[in-house]
């Protein structure tokens, strides 16, 4: 089962895999309401800066089936698209995967929907050459051995179409049999490493072990991390990135250790609009993501919480940055 | 309701504060057996270096009282100090505890009760001044102004018998009305910060704000924090500092950011046998704390971990070590 799919049954729908129910269970949800789509992206049912690429695409002509089938004004299409472009402030593909199909609106549903699956196909294409990118870059830094990898959040198939970015180069290194273990932060609050992470790892036969996020610092420490890969939301031009909470705390840690920290993204997550970190808008979301878990009450009741979805990390703790196109050394001040 | 007390019921008995089951409900575990102690221990019904060191010597009290009313033999009575003594490794409080009235045993267990109970009211003394110390040189460092203290872990009057360290300077601040939030980690896995810390800090009237460990970074580099707090379970005598696992991750983002980050804890935390940090033993324990939670999986079945209790932060980020004698300025050299 795929991540995101589009199917024609119903007059055309968005399948995606329920992010938020794994590893319980393996549910499908069927989209054919724009807004459903929208709602599916801010509880991150589908989630990964990649992935939402895609649903931005393929949501754009889902909005048009409908419009189409309903006779929608010109302004409630703009307003849907709109609504769907802003879904979620930080990661920028999904404004990206709108922006890749809005020239075409004009022409219908169909060009729309051709352009997004020409997309959903470029993006797994994508990853396929980070994931060889990386490879190559790592053996070239560390030699020909097998590594022990960090990775923070979920970077795999489920962040993306299928492969994985930051995963992606996990999974070549494993192919090409370089991966000793992984070590998958948990990730609070929603625990995408200990639920999705492992899941995927687990499924692809990748050795792993969970750690609570705070423990990172100490398998730093300890020597038994050979290099931390992790994803991005959004790079800007110096190489900052935005990633998913945690990631800074990471990255500092490598530092100090001299382990190479890399960011593993489609060229499609950097904003060369912005020249820095300090532009990138970051996402807060309910303090009831922290102060319950698996729907128990785990803090006092009225408790406020800090919960950025994101953190950025400057480009000084970032050895590099890989994408489909090439290995950006951050650290050592080349930008992109 | 205190953390650790004594009760003459029932041939004497340690009441302890059940704090696997904060903040939803207040259980008090009524306990008779040594044995039943050290379950306790090691389940984390009680917790929280200072407190454990009452509890060591409590518990040899309770062993006496045991062995008296059953006639136990010499050597079964040594066994039974020494299960307790090695019930938790890292923390040295218990062992110290234990250690305090061990010259006592002879005079049997009325001796080693006033003994144990004199270090109990020792520890809320020592606390207070701790407060005290740690409070004035905060303000010494920056200014007598409302502060934005980070914590980890659960340092106050649940990890000691009242008041608390790292928070006992928070209250002792609070009392001076120099207390604008506290910033309190969850603290992954057993979550001693939104179950524990969080707690105390509604009773007492203190605002605060609860965040997941991996945000600590982020609210450190955004300016949002004066200075981070912490406890120890171990110091050695170049300062390096054993403490809840997830504190050196923020020690490190502390020094990035120069922010200053104090361990306090009690004369009785520093083992002066050990030069540096890298002689503490660190506890392991087990998968399921980390993938499981509230009796629900969160991760794949058969998922391995790497779950330390305990991480040692080196002296190089330790502003000061502020004890219930002096502060140490750890990081410009000074040792213990």
């Amino acid at each position: 089962m795929r991540t995101i799919t589009w199917s024609e049954t119903n007059g055309g729908s968005i399948h995606l895999l329920d992010q938020t129910k794994l590893p319980g269970s393996i549910d499908e949800l069927v989209i054919r309401d724009p807004r459903e789509l929208i709602g599916a992206i801010q509880r991150l049912s589908v989630r990964g800066a990649p992935a939402l690429g895609v649903a931005g695409a393929l949501g754009v002509a889902l909005i048009l089936r409908n419009a189409e089938a309903e006779n929608w004004s010109k302004d409630a299409i703009a307003k849907s698209i709109l609504e769907l472009k802003n879904a979620r402030p930080t990661a920028v593909n999904l404004a990206w995967g709108v922006s890749q199909v809005e020239p075409l609106i004009e022409g219908g549903s169909k060009k729309v929907l051709d352009k997004a699956l020409e997309l959903a196909k470029e993006d797994a294409e994508s990853c396929r050459e980070m994931g060889r990118i990386g490879a190559d870059y790592l053996i070239e830094k560390l030699g020909k051995k097998k590594l022990r990898i960090l990775t923070h959040c979920n970077t795999g198939a489920l962040a993306t179409t299928e492969w994985g970015t930051a995963l992606g180069v996990v999974r070549e290194l494993h192919s090409r049999g370089l991966i000793e273990e992984v070590f998958a932060d948990e990730t609070r609050p929603l625990l995408q490493g200990s639920r999705l992470t492992a899941w995927e790892l687990a499924q692809a036969g990748i050795p792993y072990r969970i750690l609570p996020d705070g423990a990172a610092a100490s398998a730093l420490f300890s020597g038994l991390i050979d290099a931390v890969l992790i994803g991005a939301d959004r790079i800007a031009r110096n190489g900052d990135s935005a990633n998913k909470i945690g990631s800074l705390s990471v990255a500092v840690a490598a530092s100090q250790v001299a382990v190479p920290f890399l960011v593993v993204a489609p060229e499609s997550t950097v904003d060369r609009n912005i020249e820095s970190g300090e532009h990138i808008e970051i996402e807060f979301r309910s303090d009831s993501e922290v102060t319950t878990f698996a729907g128990v009450n785990i803090a006092p009741a009225g408790s406020e919480t800090y919960n950025p979805a994101f953190d950025v990390t400057p480009a000084r703790y970032i050895t590099a940055v890989v994408t489909d196109k090439k290995v950006y050394r951050v650290k050592d001040g080349e930008a992109l």
